[in-house]
C-alpha cells in the first residue's frame, strides 16, 4: 500500500521507531509491551518538569456523560445509589451516610487513552503479538493498560485552528507533515523525542460550544494525516492527542484503503498512544504550546483503552 | 460527642478549615464544591514543583481487577470483545481490527478517590448541602467529581511501618495526632497546609505480597485515627491517603459511636478528599517523604468516587 | 385522603382482599410474600386450562431495545460477543464457535412485571414490611421475584379502546370501576377472582406503529383510575396488565396528591401484580378477550422486576 | 467426523429435521430463523394442552444470584436501589416509594435458552448463516430471541438417575440413544415430533443440595450424547433441557474431536433450542413424566441467550 511505503521510505536511518515491514519487531525488544512510553526517564522527566513556571494548571479530559457522543456502539451510564440507607440517618449513632456510584458501559468513550493492545493489523499488535496471545474475553495478557508507566513528558499543543484561520478546522483536514513543521514553527515551538503532542482544532465547539451538533462531532472530524502520523513518529513521541473523538482525519485520507490507518501507523507499528477528546480550549486560548504533562492511568488488568484526564502544568 | 468537641476546641483560630458545629458552612464560600481543592494555587504549584529533583516517577494506585476486595457489594469487571470482526480481516483493505472494552460495577473499587458527595453526617454533606440537593440517581448534581481541578500538590508520605517498627502495622491502630507529629519528625519532614499527605503501613502485603489474606485486607485495617484526623485538618491537607481499602482504623477508634468518623471528619466536615488503596511501596522502600504529587480524576460528569491512579514525581 | 376513604368504603365484606387502613396485614398471613399468586390453586388452574380451545398462542411481552422508551433514569444495552474466539475456526477440530450476550442495565423496562417488593407507601410495602426490611444493596431480602410461583390462570383482555371508540386512548383517561363493568359486559366477558387483567388502548401505536412518538408514549398514557383499581382488587385479580409503559392513568387522576396511587393500591395495599408494556394487539384484533395466561418470571433472588413475556393460550 | 457420518446415516427419510453435511439448508425454508420452533401448531398446542389433569404446576428454572456458577468468564450483579427517595417520604402526598434495580452481567448464566444464534460450526451458524450476517455487537440481527413464537409444546422428563440407579448421574455419562429409548420405555412414556425433553440427573444437589460442590457442578456434568442427541433431532424435538449447566456430557464423549458436539447437533444442526440448569426435581419427586411446557422467552431485540423460567403444568 501506498502508506507503507511511504512509510518505508521515511523510516530510514531513524531511531527508537520502526515503521513499514519491520514494524512487528519493537525496537525495545521482544518481550516490550508499553512502547513508547519507555522513552520517559528520569532526564527526560527532569527536562519537562522544568516547563513549570506559572503554575498554572490544565485539566486536559472533557467532562463525560451518557450524551457524550461516540464511535457505535458504544454507550455509557453512571447510577448514583445509597445502599441501605433508605428510612435510616446512617450508620453508627454518627450517622454515617453516603452515596455511591456504578457504571456500566464501554470505556472507549469521551476522554480516552487508546492503550497499544486496542488496534491492530490484521488482528496483528504492537511487536508482533497474535491477537489471540494479546486478548481474552476477561482482560488483556499483553499490553493491558495497568503496565503502563506514568506519562510525565513535555507536552506540545499545535492551533491547529490558528494555523488554517478557522474558528473550527472543517472536518477531513489532515494535518500533514509539511503542516505540522509549519505550524509549530508559527507558534515558535519544536517538537521532540519524547514529546506529548496535542491538536487543537476548535472542534469541541459541537460539543459543547456555542455551535452544538452531535452528530456532525462523531460522524467527521480534522485530524493527523498519514505523514503527520509518520513524521510524528520519526520526530519518536510519546502520544498524540487532539480535541476531537478520534484524533484522526475523518472521512479517511485514503477512503477504505486506510480506514484508521493513522491508528495503525501511531499503535501498532510505532508503540504511540493515543488521547481522545482532549480539551485543548484553554491551553489554545493561553497560547500554552508548552508545558508539563503528566497522566496516570487508572491500573485496571487487562484494559485496552481507560477514559483520563491529564493534567497539564506550566 | 468527645470527638466533635476535641474537634472544636482545635478549630479555634484556624483558617481554611471548618471543624465542628460550624461545619455546615465552608470556609471556601457557600457555593464552594471542591473544598480543600481551593487550596491549589499557582504559587503552591511552582513550589511543588521544585521537589522534583531526580526525575524518578511513581504509579500510586494499585492494579484493580475483579478479585480485588471492596467494600461490599461491590464489585466489578471488565470485558474485552472485537465488535464486529469475527471471521474478518479488519475494516478496509488496511486491516483495521481492534479490542474495546466494557466496564460493569462499581467505581468504589481499589485505587480511588472519595469525593466531597461520598460522604455525609445524617444525610447532610460538604458546605451543608441536603442529600436531596447533592444525588440524583443519574448522577450527583453538586459535589460532582468533574469540577475537580488537578490536583497539584506536594505529597508528603509517612512509613507508619518504620514508625511503629511493624512490618504490617497491625489492624485496628489509629494514627493520633502525636503519632503523626512524631512519625513526621522522625522522617525528616513537616506537614503543611495544601498537601497531600499519604500513610504507608505495609498492609498492601496482605493484598498481593508474600502473605496474601483477601479477607483479612478489607474486613479491617490499620489508619487514622480521630485525633489524626482533626490535626491534619488543622494543618489544612487537600488529601489524605494510604496503602489501605478505608484509610481510616478499622475496627473504628470509636466503635457504633464513630462508624467511618474519620471519612467524616476529613469529607463533610472539611472537604479533604481520601485516596484509597495506594500503593506506597515503592516510594516508602525509596525512603521519599516528600514529591510532586499529581492526580487529574477522569470527569464524569456527577460522579460520587473514580478509580485513580495518581503520580509521584521527585 | 379521599381514595383511601373510597377503598375503606369498598373494603367492607370482601375476602381474599385488603384495601385501606389496614392494609398492612396480608390477608394470606403474616409470613406472606406473594400476594394473590396464592389465588393461583390447582383449581383455578384447571378451570383456566379449558380456554385453551383453539390452540392459538400470543407474545404479550413487547420487544425491547436500548431505544424504547422508558421512566427515567432507567436505560439498557445488550452486546453479543464472540469470546476468545477472533482469528480462530472454534474450539475443538469441530469447530465449534459462538455467541455471547450481556445485559447492562434496569430491569423495569420494556415488558416488565412489578413485584411486590416494587412500590410502597410512606416506605412501608406489602404486608407492612418495613423498607429496611425488604431491601438490601444487592437484592430484596424479601419479596423478590424468585419466590413468585407460576402465574398460570385464566387471562381476560379488555379492549379498552373499542369501549371508547377511540383508535388511541386518550392520555389521562382513567379507567373506573364503571367503565371496567361495562366494557366487560359489552365484550361478552366477567372478571372473577384469580383472573389476570390485560387492558388494550392502541397506545403501543406510539411506540412502533404507524404514528410513532416515544416523547409522548412514556410522557403520559391512559390507565386504570382509582375506583377501577379498587374494583380489580375487590374482584380479587392476580394481576393487572397494559399496553402501555405504566398501567395506571397519567396525568395521575389526583395529581400530587395521588402519584402513582393505583400502583399503591394494586402492589402493596392488595399484593397484585402490575405488568407493563404488554402487547395486546393481536388479542384485541381477535377478539380474544378470555384465555390462559401463562408467566413463568426468571428467577433471579432478590429482583424487584424483571422483563417478562407471558403466554396467551386459547 | 464420526459423528457427522453417523448423524448423516441417521438422517435418511426424515421430516422435518436436518443433519449432517445438508444441514445448511433449514428444512424451514432459506429465510427461518426459528428453526424447530415450526413444529408447534395449533394442532399440537390443543393436543399438549390435554395433558393438564391436575392443575399441578412447576416453576423450571432454578434461582440464580452472583454465586450461581456459569461458564467462564460470564458473571453477574444485581442491585437494588431508591432512586430520588432517601430523606423523602416518597413522591406526592401519598407517599409513593419504590425500589428498582439493575442487572449487569452475562444472559447466559443460570435458567437460560441457548438461542439459535448461540453456536455455530467454523463461524457458520443455523440455515447457513455466515457469522457477519448474524451477529452485531449490539444485538444479533438474525437469529435473535425476540422472533422466538411462544413454545407450548408437550413436555417430557426422563429420570435419568432413576434409569442409571444413580442419585446423581456421574460426570461424563454419555446419554445414548439405547439409554434414551430404554428409560423412555421404563418410565412409561414415548417420545414424539414436538416434544420439548428435559433429563434428570440429581446434578442440582452439588448446586444448592445436601452435597454442594460448585466446582465440580460447573467443571463437569452428565448429559446428552451424541447418539442421544441425533435420536432427539430425529425424533424432531424442539428444545432439550436439563438440571445441569450445559445439557451435554463434560468431559466431551469425543474429546477435544467434538467440543460442545452436542451442542452443535441440536443448535445449528437441527435448530433445536437448549434449555440450561432446569430444575427438574419436583418433576422427578412426582414422577411427572408427561406435561405442559409453557415458555415465553423475554423478547430482548437481538438476543443471543435469555434467563428463563419455563412452566410446567400437568
Amino acid at each position: 500500500m501506498k502508506s507503507l511505503l511511504l512509510a518505508s521510505a521515511l523510516c530510514c536511518g531513524l531511531a527508537g521507531t520502526a515503521l513499514a515491514e519491520d514494524w512487528h519487531d519493537s525496537p525495545w525488544g521482544p518481550d516490550d509491551e508499553i512502547g513508547a512510553a519507555n522513552l520517559i526517564t528520569p532526564e527526560s522527566v527532569l527536562e519537562a518538569a522544568k516547563l513549570v513556571k506559572t503554575g498554572k494548571t490544565y485539566n486536559l479530559g472533557i467532562v463525560v456523560d451518557k450524551d457524550t457522543p461516540a464511535f457505535s456502539p458504544r454507550s455509557m451510564s453512571i447510577t448514583v445509589l445509597q445502599p441501605n440507607q433508605i428510612t435510616t440517618e446512617g450508620l453508627g449513632t454518627n450517622g454515617m451516610t453516603y452515596n455511591d456510584d456504578i457504571f456500566m458501559g464501554w470505556l472507549g468513550i469521551g476522554p480516552q487513552i487508546d492503550g497499544l493492545g486496542h488496534i491492530g493489523i490484521k488482528h496483528t499488535y504492537y511487536n508482533g503479538l497474535a491477537e489471540a496471545d494479546v486478548a481474552k474475553a476477561d482482560g488483556l495478557v499483553k499490553l493491558g493498560l495497568e503496565k503502563l508507566p506514568p506519562i510525565v513528558a513535555r507536552g506540545v499543543m499545535l492551533n491547529m485552528a490558528a494555523f488554517y484561520g478557522q474558528d473550527i478546522v472543517k472536518e477531513g483536514t489532515a494535518y500533514t507533515k509539511d503542516d505540522i513543521v509549519a505550524a509549530a514553527k508559527a507558534q515558535g515551538v519544536e517538537l521532540k523525542k519524547g514529546d506529548v503532542v496535542l491538536f487543537h482544532s476548535g472542534w469541541l465547539d459541537l460539543l459543547d460550544g456555542e455551535t452544538p451538533d452531535h452528530d456532525r462531532y462523531v460522524k467527521v472530524e480534522p485530524g493527523l494525516g498519514i505523514s503527520g502520523a509518520e513524521y510524528l513518529a520519526e520526530v519518536g513521541v510519546i502520544a498524540v492527542g487532539a480535541d476531537t473523538w478520534g484524533v484522526e482525519a475523518v472521512p479517511f485520507e485514503n477512503g477504505t484503503d486506510g480506514v484508521f490507518a493513522v491508528h495503525q501507523i501511531l499503535i501498532p507499528q510505532n508503540g504511540i498512544y493515543i488521547l481522545e477528546n482532549m480539551d485543548t480550549r484553554a491551553l489554545a486560548e493561553d497560547n500554552a504550546h508548552e508545558f508539563l504533562f503528566v497522566l496516570g492511568v487508572t491500573r485496571m488488568k487487562g484494559a485496552v483503552q481507560m477514559m483520563i484526564n491529564p493534567t497539564a502544568i506550566r
